[in-house]
């Protein structure tokens, strides 16, 4: 198995990060404005991606499945790419001095393929606008997400 | 052993990027500006990171181990932080359409750590450094790198 790993620092409390985490208003903030669903454990959020120009570019579905206020954060992949599906993305928070740490995987992969490179890059991208977010009030979530190859 | 890879695609002849990653004076312009070497198969070029008050965070060594002009390159650490060593940095490079697509892999390590999540998250905003040297001439290597988080 092939797991995407990244750690972001916040300046910000803890209980902020956690919401933008587990609640679709929250994840509309910084990943794709088009999030929708719950915010309870086991229910599950939807998310769309369109390109600025309208183009639709892709859509997911996740469950909550682990929800620790302040500590953890686990999605598990239901619907979408198929590369992406049973797949687990985690947020492991911490508290560190002035900063909240993100520990973040995307987990599971059944291989390593180009893909995988794609979505690497692109969730660092996607922390840097969680880190905006959170701390400014204002991230930079799809439509109008960093382009940051020949796909997306 | 455990991979980290991120794909990013860059608006400029494969010719620019590859000189930005095959010689010291490309390096120092995305990376870090202390860098010092040789950009012959076989040679060792020197890279050293500082933060912007002046504290030394990390010096490494590597080898140009695999030179091939504009399809790839290949450094393997000699010294450095102790996780880094024998690992190898590769840059796969290729033309699609008006970019030069760039597959990047920090191959070799031998298990996935706190410090793997950082150096993933800080190749990323490397990578985003590279494309904005090539594509408009100034990138942002240390000192005045972007900080990602307690570390640096």
């Amino acid at each position: 198995m092939v797991d995407i790993i990244h750690k972001v620092g916040i300046k910000a409390p803890i209980s902020k990060v956690y919401a933008a985490l587990a609640t679709p208003e929250g994840v509309a903030g910084w990943w794709t404005k088009e999030t929708t669903g719950g915010s309870k454990l086991g229910s599950t959020m939807k998310v769309v991606f369109h390109s600025p120009s309208g183009e639709l570019k892709g859509e997911m579905e996740f469950e909550l499945l682990k929800l620790d206020p302040n500590e953890q954060v686990v999605w598990r992949i239901k619907s979408g790419p198929e590369e992406w599906i049973g797949t687990d993305v985690t947020f492991a928070l911490s508290q560190r001095g002035e900063q909240t740490i993100v520990m973040f995987g995307h987990r599971n992969w059944r291989e390593a393929v180009e893909f995988t490179a794609h979505c690497s890059m692109k969730w660092a991208t996607f922390l840097l606008s969680l880190r905006q977010l959170v701390e400014t009030g204002i991230g930079q979530p799809a439509p109008h997400d960093l382009k940051i190859d020949d796909w997306n």
